[in-house]
């Protein structure tokens, strides 16, 4: 088993800060990865291409990440038997709710694992890819329990801070 | 210009009582129809094959109807320039609001005209393809005002009754 | 058969920035179109001549926009067998959610094929209605297609340089 | 100053229940009315005419109830200067919510006074109506406040049966 | 009968502005009004008292406003048998949505006539209230009927503008 | 300090059968109580006597149960300066979506502290309500341990039961 | 029995503005308060110690604020017997109605007091802790009662201003 | 490494029907897997001590379901840094939404990956658990291919049924 590989896909750039923050993390923790914009309905066969070539091309998982109908992560899903991560992006009207739904809400037998609406989501995105591939990368999980202890002590360091000043 | 023909998918079977409504109607219309059973998600490949082929097997618009993420009628606006109509199907634990999001936020450049939630929508989606169609099948203009005629007239009717009974 | 035009009717001139959009659009793709400030509520009178007499001058359908309570789409449809496209305004307290409702929810018999809530809604307005208008003036065919080769070639391009630039 | 009269105005006929709900109330009250049948979107024509000539036929005001997408309280309130009422009614996977929003966010200058959904508001339409027109008709305020200390007895009845019973 | 006269009452001066707008319109009608700021939880017996005394002070009928839990309207109808209309104000997390739940969802017997959100339903009681009057002062029939006139000349010329500018 | 009391108030009878689940809970803690039917729209001088008059009769705290626009916790909280806790009833067709808002929404300075809609809130009001008497009745507190051991050693057996049934 | 002790816990420091308001609150009702920032998911175990020695250390309840999932106010109450007052913070994409959500809907058995979403429920849960604690320190009543009639008097004081100023 | 191990965690028994459905279809693809009955916050110390020890059980991931407040998902995964799949259960007056908000919305450090409401969500809890194990456990890439061939099947035999029936 060599490096592990996470294919960030978005539906448009306009979703580009929220995946930079996601691709952060994940370098943070050593795990590669590769960032392409690809939209579900303007480059279907683009979309289809990528995914189903990521196995092969040694991703262990995808984050997709898309506002409005959101469709991308589900299509993402369609198209390999890897985990997809489901993002669910801010913009329009809505606020996400609509793009939380959409991707949320897959029929039986083609799961994406969703996760909190806008920047929230896509941290956690990271995070929660770290956690699966600790299951075949067994020195991620060294990293989480850091990377736990160290919010865990940021936490207490705000809280004593806020202790010794009021 | 031959005659008028529509073509119905559909996610799943479950969806099938509402989609006969839609090509009751048509039928009505004397619009030729074809329903297909094809998910987004579980045969992503056959249903690019349908929408893909639909224009060239004479079909002149497509009518789609799906619930919970509901992602099939944006997947097949992906795949044609057809008019795509899609109807969120009012099943699961959210009554289709969530099919409604996933079908109607389309993103700009791929639109899906949407109908209402359920029953309602099912009939609408076959109304409002005859009256497409009849921009392109002048005939159809007729048998649409007969059948707006019908309606105005079954509501006098109703209308009327009350009036004698009360 | 000679040019196709289109009517965008809109409930107030605050629609105007986002029906502007769709009127580029629509130009665009060389199909003629009129703009008319005309309410459901307001000028009813003028709303039912403009409606009634759109298809006598020419009109193959309609692009109706509201906010609000959003009656406008609905009206529309209810003087007209040509198909109406309705664009729900994002204006007011509740972000467009009761223009969608108000405009999608039409009872059977007389559907208003439904866009996203605001902007996205307002582009899509225009490329519904060219699909549509496809079906009788086909040239109109190419331009779309052409049309999405463009969007696909802007999102490889964007894919392109992003990862370029990693 | 002769007897007061209300119209009372339904887009379908299975909005009757909760209309005789209405009729009963007014009539206990000594106010006339009338129920008519008419669709804002099916017989427009037909409903522009029954308001239209609402005030010359001696009514004050007109209770309008409508599901979906409820135009007609706002339709109604278009073609006159008397007070609507609007009811919106329960049906549908919305349970009212779109009828809720689609009557009571009507932009300024055409106001619909909404009522609560379904049968709550079907009986208030008509209590609301009473105290309408007991600005006019003074003898139907000393029935309101009869009504209020019958009401007012039966909460109290129960409040002391209750207590009797534990 | 003698001129008409309305009660304007808010729960927060920060509903203010908003019922500004009201009376301003109400003054333009010719129809007098007070305003008063009570709350319905912070001075209830206030409440009450300017609500049980507003008839014998000649008020013809009372503009309640408020916003979050919004109490006041209904606090105020279960006070007096006079028409309460009720406006849901737009501050806070919910929008106002919370403010019109609470303010349309009156159980039988104690009815509030309820308009949209925020300003459109600030500017709206004034003109419902008008309407209402009109049942009993007759002149004030023409003065609606003289601005009905006056909007739908706005939007005539609005229309004209854009027709000429285009 | 004699026994501790609780003053259970509901706005109409439907509430009864929630309540008296309240109420049976109470009672097997050792505290006694009163139910009182009484509205807030409907008997609001009864109201505000009962509760006005609640710290006089000995009652330590309220529990207000209310449905649709549920005003009732609210107008308690504005008569007492009592902890007032508030129980969103299910019925009607927001599902007691509106009760939560108008009950949990209260502006600051009369706060009413809100349970879960429906069934759970009763029960949860009972509890609530002898977490709080017991900063009084400290033999209470053994009581709540005691039951908090009863309901987890429920979940431990049921946990039991499933691991030897599987 | 000594002075009264009140537990701010807040999961995050962005929620400190909010809860140094209830903190500033809760002084000037002479009730001592200690805010401790401790996260449900990132320090559960110091989360657990704070609470399960709360009631040894003197407090008499705890005030819990969180936003987005918003566990902190039901862990809290799963960890004590004392009362457990949450408050939903505004923050993120669904404007707190995620987290009142999940600080309302408990389930029977472990209740929090829901207070309202943000700045309003912040000063509440002062307001709330201060009535609660009153049963205990019955001098906290009169500085209840002296708050109420402080609040009337700003109230009137406004009524005042705006009614001289008209 | 030995044989795949989930374990399955719902805070009540009322959650058993569906997590049996889970349980059923990971037997299907040879995961092995124990169900566990323990609360949030009946049994916080059980719910603590199950989770804590997870992985040293030899399990590779949690799975839990939880309905209204549903805060289990989110506490166990403050417990593990094994992969945590959350599923909202439909119990209750919010059908569920209230569970999707409290499990989806995890803040950034400690994600859940969230399936959908009820059934759905149910069923692939299971499938996206196992093709999570499929990076360790490479003979069940095999078997959800395999499954996916059979959901295909499945679908293109009840379109071919349709139409040859139609």
């Amino acid at each position: 088993m060599n490096t592990p590989k996470v294919l960030i896909i978005m539906g448009s750039d306009s979703d580009l800060p929220n995946m930079k923050k996601t691709q952060t993390i994940l370098l943070q923790f050593g795990v590669e990865c590769s960032i392409r914009i690809s939209s579900a309905h303007r480059t279907p066969e683009i979309t289809k291409e990528i995914i189903t070539s990521a196995e092969k091309q040694g991703y262990s998982l995808i984050i997709a990440a898309a506002g409005l109908a959101a469709h991308l992560p589900g299509v993402c899903a369609s198209y390999t038997t890897l985990p997809v991560i489901g993002v669910p992006m801010e913009n329009g009207p809505l606020s996400g709710l609509d793009a939380l739904y959409s991707i949320v809400q897959m029929p039986p037998g083609i799961p994406v694992g969703t996760m909190a609406i806008g920047a929230a989501g896509a941290a956690n995105a990271a995070h929660y890819a770290v956690q699966i591939l600790a299951l075949r990368y067994p020195d991620l999980s060294q990293k989480i329990t850091a990377y736990r202890e160290k919010i865990k002590n940021d936490v207490m360091q705000k809280d004593s801070a806020l202790r010794n000043n009021l």
